[in-house]
């Protein structure tokens, strides 16, 4: 059978299709939009992917994402920021995530992932003893410890919690209230949110 | 509040959300991804963007897709293929998916679109008398109209039809047949998909 598509496209197509949870179908549906749009999307898209490995990069205290000009996160260096206090997340996204609710002035730690065996990750690969060092440098209050609801996030948080009291840090430590999320009726809630729920009941 | 990203990771996650059917959270995992991958896959991905305007061309003959440097698309060039035979499918990638049943050895055109008044679409931007001289030239003997089985589909099915009538031309023109899905259970097909099958019974 001949090659039913111009060359160039079915590469865009393979390349398209390495980008998480997009299938042949997806990526076919991308480049076909990609090749009747104006060619100044294309290519302001194309500078936009090559700029972002040059411009980024990652802050050295908190390990958030930061312009490659700036020294440190201004969610640390911002004076209104309270640095006492650190949210512990999973990955930088989790930090618009936490910034969006617009509750929390503290500061964050990035660790970088989260502890998990099948996808070869350990405790050594997350910015576990640099968080640390940051309790010890700025005499840090309190850490939350915001890592995902899912087994990896639990098993992480249980790991770092030890670490830190074996480290022999004074620091007061927290996680996330587990309950039953804005909007959803009770009937819905799978069994393990609702047993968090009746844990962490709040007295009126 | 201050900016949360670092604003070339902000401007990915824009150009990434234009995309067909990519929101903000779909655009943030793929600028996510790409953030952390390999600057080689970045940069192969940037280049295939922009080759594919620059690399690929429509067949002046049949508006399929061909490479840059082709004259002609080689399903229509080939001498195994019918000329006397075309498939009419809305867009170029129809042909793949005909192209993947291996059953059609006629050749194709691509119209570029089906009648859509509400896109502002109308027959004048669809490559209908490119047909017209087709049939003509090569003394086509039939068409298949291929087009979606949706309702731009299906008006441009009677429109095509009525404009070859009307051209005057000497075609015999048939549809795709309309039925039940291999696979589908009857209590699940709608009712029109039934009401077609009842009507396009075969008998045994």
């Amino acid at each position: 059978m001949a090659r039913l598509l111009p060359s160039a496209l079915e590469k865009l197509i393979d390349e398209l299709g390495r980008l998480p949870g997009v299938g042949s179908r997806t990526a076919e549906r991308y480049a076909y939009y990609l090749l009747r749009s104006d060619q100044r999307i294309n290519d302001s898209l194309a500078a936009a992917i090559h700029d972002v490995h040059v411009l980024v990069k990652t802050c050295p205290v908190t390990f958030a994402l930061i312009d490659a000009d700036q020294d440190v996160s201004p969610l640390y260096s911002d004076s209104d920021r309270n640095k006492k206090l650190i949210a512990v997340v999973e990955e930088p996204l989790d930090i618009v995530a936490l910034e969006r609710t617009g509750q929390f002035k503290g500061t964050y730690h990035v660790l970088g992932g989260a502890i998990s065996p099948i996808d070869g990750v350990g405790p050594e690969q997350l910015h576990i003893p640099e968080l640390v060092n940051r309790i010890q440098d700025d005499a840090v209050e309190e850490i939350i410890i915001a890592t995902n609801a899912s087994v990896e996030g639990e098993s992480t948080a249980l790991f770092l919690q030890k670490y830190v009291r074996d480290a022999g840090v004074e620091v007061r430590m927290s996680r996330l209230a587990r309950g039953i999320p804005v909007g959803v009726d009770l009937e819905y809630a799978d069994q393990i949110t609702l047993s968090h729920a009746l844990e962490g009941r709040r007295s009126l």
